[in-house]
């Protein structure tokens, strides 16, 4: 059966091998370590949602491979549909964790995206690399598996390329091709999820020429494999995630971002699609930077969401009608709509793949990016000039003051202010906050690439002397303007 | 056959008794005067289309009803799909005309609404109007009909319903209803591209009680009805397409707005769709809407087209590479693919009707209509900057002096800059001035409906009280937070 | 006394030899053609305000050289009041015709500019420059005269300097240096206001190195000085201009762009304060931009004043009360304060020259250019949403439909809307598109140069590695980050 | 002496009684305790820059009474120049800081603002108020004390006044008057650079009637009154602040933002400078508003500055050329001028009141609000663009991992990238994410005051009738055209 339950998703997060640290500790348990426990419990609602009544259309789907019902994260996309039925998802998630669920959405792209890579592949090569990628997704649909996707590599100088770095491990790369497998060597960064995800699935970072073969690496590992070494990264307000009184002043989900350290990594072959074939790589990253940046509206726009509910709680928590902020309120839920209905767009005017897959439309889903870049922020800006103060520059005290038993009480009489306990309009300042300057703020700016790579992709995808002539024929001109020599 | 010819459209304009006005002129021949003959000539090209192997597939499908080859603009739109194919043939229309082609918009989108609103008043009513309208569809599929909309009433005192109004013309009125028909009497104010339609799709301003019934009128009209009297109005530089040198000055294609007044008109039932079924008024107005509003941001991009080659030429003009202007080009088309990307998404997330009609998702649309409302102005300013001072405040002499016998020399001498002759880099001006501040200018701010129209919408379709819930439910608030009492 | 009245002004453009062309006719009298009487009316209208008594203290004040009490566009600006004291003038003239005095502007602040140049030029050469420029400036304050100012050439192709242009002419250039003057040939184009000067102010129109040394003339010229012909150029909207019944679509001011082109044109050494003298022609072009667009925040906000008069009239017309727009109208004051306040910014932080005059700084200055490029644009666009449909995209009928015998009546009772009159209504909704489509556009673009050209003056102001340092001292890093080598 | 030094300064603090809590804890030493010796360290800074050869022109001037020498922020404000010179002072604090040195802020401001109102009572009243501040503004001056100030009250129900809260204490109120002083009692709220002051000046928080009289209370006392508690508010990067490593995470200065509660505090009369003059509050609150939001222009544009200098290093940090992102930093740049020229343009419009104290102008001022309020936002979204992945969202580890003895060495063989090491590009990239949404984010969204507010007042220093007449004349309109009846 591929839906899985929640206790069966932690159950097999805790019978991992620990290999992941923060603030110098080795965490022993990420479903209860203050410092994994909150992305683990966002991803834990994905599973209570996948049992549930109404969420489970949202949440489940059928295997087009076998016709079982599955975890839609574990699901093929091959219409434009099932790519919008993936931003539907997310919204979902962002809704009702007001944060990133990363160990569900690189990795899901990831092995789409392959599907179609390998089938191009297969036709050159005449090898069976889809039919080993068929398997192990049978088995992540059987399993109901968490995948976390990996990506970006460490790079070291930019202005090299990835064999011209004096040190070659900057880019993750292959150092022994064995007979059973492959050795990988290097380090992926900021990566999102893997603490709540059981496998990691690995696509090189970048397009490469013969001269990088080494670095065309797509393959997928046990998140806790030997020889991975994870490092989560510190946020602005992680150290409030340890304390005892967290749950006021966070919520209990959140989002994770981590260094992968690969040291000699054994990789058995059905676990190898692609090891070398850097003709592919250019494809590779045009397919999955077109879905991913399709679906990333949809994040944002339900984050979005969040910032709206937040905000018309703050106003009346402030003792004003959320009306007064009505202006401002429509605004955000433009901005949200915008990013939501131009992935959904980027989706509908996508195209499809022989190999089954659907791709968005580039030139729309790079355009998206660049709203995804823009209009969050001015979300959020609005989220703090509707809270005031007290949510702009946490004017406010912590929890542990708040509670303080000799003036704790002062506090609390002082900041009572609407129609409700200040300990509620506490809590609803703390979410505000989290939203926009804590935890909870999403990476809306570099999160699938910068947003100066999409425009990149929009001046290539604008055909610009098409539109010359346009021009020319609207005025009935015949002479060539060309460009000047220089 | 349902594909008419440039020719075959053009005599049949020909044929039409004159009813329209400029300038305090009667309007003989449409498709000559100077006053409408770029209208025509715009829609002229549709037929051109038709009938040209690359673009038919745009411009012409199969009639759903007999399976002909039809104009797309006479058929109906019964899937997301079908709205994007909409879509595609208005950017492909702006990019070719630079202008609106307002004569096969709002009436082919005017019979798919109808389609749906007559079923739900057959099946209340018993009656058997979308029958009648489907005898009128089939009517206009054989003739290739252009079919003009016409919505905005004149309205008088705003705060006034229509049946309070002093003068109840304000509103346009069935004032007697026959035996064979109803007679209709009042006024439908800018009304684009009826000069180049052979009939007129008539549908109520707003959404009325019972009061108003007299005002729930849809019907469709052949453009020279007697009783009808058409006068243009007049746009910033429409006095330029009179002169004889018009050609340099300003494009071959263009649009019209007017004004229609009706004076004891008679319309026959089987042309009648609605006469007094209020109730129905409402959903009438959601669905035009919906649809408008997701279409009209192919219209602007298609435009944005044109600005973007015009920009890219007009660099090249002024001796200057456009990639100059590189960034500026680029979120000129990130601006039309909001646009364009953000329809299709509305379309993508819409729904179908129970008669088979399909409906954008009313809350994208309408983030959309308010996005069509903002970024076209942007992309000008755009245009205007990257043209230099000759196309902002057209700093240009006109091209009667351009070629006056005793100074023209000494003029053209003055404006050769780039790799092109002096006349090539005044049309090049010409056209980005009146992309951007002449007859060119399309009515992206209320065209459609105000923005503050779709602002409401926005308001109306985002469920604030389920956001507030997420809010809560992320920081585990269980507390009730009402708003002030006042 | 150099107080003229509206009749000595007007009578002194009478007596003048008529060299101006429009449409191909050469204008006799500038103050009755329909083509020029506008700049003149709003021309006029400053020696009105200097003979009211409560205008007269921001039209006039006393001469620094003499005492006598002179029109404030004929005097020295020597403080940061002097500086704001021009900007008021320039907000009030905007307020009051809602469009540009070109006349009194650009040939204002040559002279103060040049009376900083020729004392450096007299420092370096032992020359008398200033003296000359004394007394001419000592004649125009006993004359009241208005002074245009020419700066921009056609400039040809420009990625070659002047002295490398295949056409010389492409700069204005002195062809000949006499023993009692110089001639001048070439052509300054886009020149604001001259059918309402009396003399023109030429500039050299770049920064030149010893080989354009011909280019670098300053000097003034009578402007129908013999061998000076004038093109005006044409707007969107300027026929209705030329129309009888052009009152009602178009105000009694307005503002003219022309062409000047000077053959073999002889300046007498008196009026010749640079003739070769390049090594001045960098600085002169600092000095006079930082004064320049310092001020310019000025005309844009007393334009968007009127467009905030014209937006509430038209709410009211509409039949809607003003306060519905309220959010809006306050952005478009703001729109507005930013301009004005900046420019007051800049004179406030200006310098003072050795010269004793007084020069914007440069930083604050070009900033303010790149507000007044952009900001406008969204008050217009601000402006066409309030004003609804019938402003947008002119979707009225001209003044001639409006009176016709037989269908006039008509378009009044379907036009009549608010507390008002339709012919008022008509009235306002006219001002409102000659503001933001029509010929009230002023060139808040490109005038006084691109923005562009702003934005690389702020590039070098910025000291990018002093704050470099300020980063690298708050965080104690002592270690050299140099650029990349490439 | 009114000028003092560093140690000074450190000692006078040390010498206070301890009444500062932050986590539950009293701080007993502001200067050493980590959650306050930040603050206290950018204020230290103001004394080092008063005894530095070349920033003393800022941070000095002589007393108006004495003509000795004094810290600029003792100073009174005299000219639209003494204006820009706070202005100046402040932005040169944010460069050299990064953050907000609130302690020489507000009551700067205040004790200024009182000496027009303290004249104006004095002149109905026939007090001696002027007198008694006078006496202490040279007690200031020659002490050479910080100065904070405090104005917002908790304000309990924002729909009511402070005479009818249920809790009268939600604004601070006096609860008895005495022969020698006057006994206060309630709440101050967000009071910024408390800990770092030796005084606090209280302002009144709103403009009161005459029932509210008991809350119009002006004075000033010692930070360590008697009766006086005060909690730090804590924000979001705030627990960093604590660790031993937090010298590579966060800078050694910072702002922090209080918590005041007066329980039962005496203040003597020669320290009340309102005490129930309600009739004034409104003045005080006008002229207070105006200095301070023109002033604060230059807040976010010093630390608009440091963001630039930030992200260029940060560029040349990633391994890029800082060139490559010109347009962006070129726009940061335009933000920041925008902010600081139209505050120095408010001050340059301001007016000199009969007391001697200079108001900039208000409409200017708010207008300057309004944009601090956007244009910082845009700012820091750009050094997050700018900066990667790694300023975004704190894509890297806590300094405890980077220097773990088991894996530092591999973080820092990963995050090594352009001509610098690891180190050193961790510290640009934690002062990004500092300075953009960690402690170092300023108030300029609700510090002095909401956004709205300001809007309110452009409205209302708008004269929107003005504006109509010059719309009606320009178009000679005489009909009246009023607003609608409802």
């Amino acid at each position: 059966m591929g839906i899985k339950t929640r206790e069966q998703y932690l159950n097999s997060l805790r019978n991992m091998s620990p290999n992941i640290y923060k603030f110098g500790e080795l965490i022993e348990d990420v479903t209860t370590h203050p410092a994994t426990k909150r992305v683990v419990e966002s991803h834990a609602m994905n599973f209570d949602a996948s049992n549930d009544l109404e969420l489970e259309k949202i949440y489940t789907t059928k295997s087009s491979f076998t016709g079982d019902k599955i975890h839609r994260w574990n699901s093929m996309m091959q219409s434009s549909d099932d790519l919008i039925a993936n931003m539907k998802l997310k919204r979902q998630n962002f809704r009702r964790t007001g944060s990133c669920t990363g160990g569900v959405c690189v990795g899901w792209n990831a092995f789409n995206v392959m599907w179609a890579v390998t089938k191009e592949i297969d036709e050159e090569y005449g090898s069976k690399l889809q039919e080993r990628l068929k398997n192990w997704i049978l088995h992540a649909q059987k399993e109901g598996l968490t995948v976390a996707g990996a990506l970006t590599d460490a790079k070291g100088d930019r202005s090299l390329k990835p064999s011209k770095q004096t040190d070659l491990d900057a880019n993750l790369r292959t150092i022994e091709v064995k007979e059973k497998g492959i050795i990988i060597h290097g380090a992926k960064l900021m990566i999102a999820g893997t603490a709540a995800s059981q496998e990691i699935f690995i696509l090189p970072g970048g397009s490469y020429r013969e001269e990088d073969k080494d670095f065309a690496i797509a393959c997928v590992v046990p998140r806790d494999i030997e020889g991975l070494t994870i490092i989560e990264a510190t946020r602005p307000s992680d150290r409030r995630d340890l304390e005892s009184s967290s749950g006021y002043e966070v919520p209990d989900t959140g989002a994770t971002q981590g260094l992968l350290f690969f040291e000699n990594v054994f990789v058995p072959n059905d676990r190898v699609f692609m090891a070398g074939e850097y003709k592919y790589t250019s494809n590779l990253i045009q397919y999955f930077t077109a879905n991913y940046r399709a679906c990333i509206g949809a994040c944002v726009s339900g984050q979005g969401d969040v910032m709206v509910g937040a905000s018309t709680l703050m106003a009346r928590a402030n003792g004003l009608s959320s009306k007064t902020f009505m202006d401002k309120l429509i605004n955000m839920s433009i901005n949200n709509q915008v990013n939501y209905g131009l992935g959904a767009g980027a989706c509908a005017l996508g195209t499809k793949h022989t190999s089954g897959s659907f791709f968005a439309d580039p030139q729309t889903a790079h355009t998206n990016k660049v709203m995804v870049s823009t209009l969050p922020y001015e979300t959020k800006r609005l989220t703090q000039e509707i809270g005031g103060g007290i949510v702009e520059t946490g004017c406010m005290p912590s929890y542990k003051d708040f509670t303080n038993p000799e003036y704790g009480e002062l506090i609390k009489k002082y900041y009572k202010a609407g129609n409700c306990s200040a300990e509620t309009r506490y809590k609803i300042a703390r979410l505000s906050e989290w939203l926009t300057i804590g935890g909870g703020v999403p990476g809306c700016m570099h999160g699938g690439g910068s947003p100066d790579g999409a425009r990149l992709v929009v001046r290539f995808t604008t055909p610009f002397e098409e539109y010359v002539d346009y021009a020319k024929k609207i005025m009935k001109i015949d002479e060539e303007v060309p460009e000047p020599k220089k």
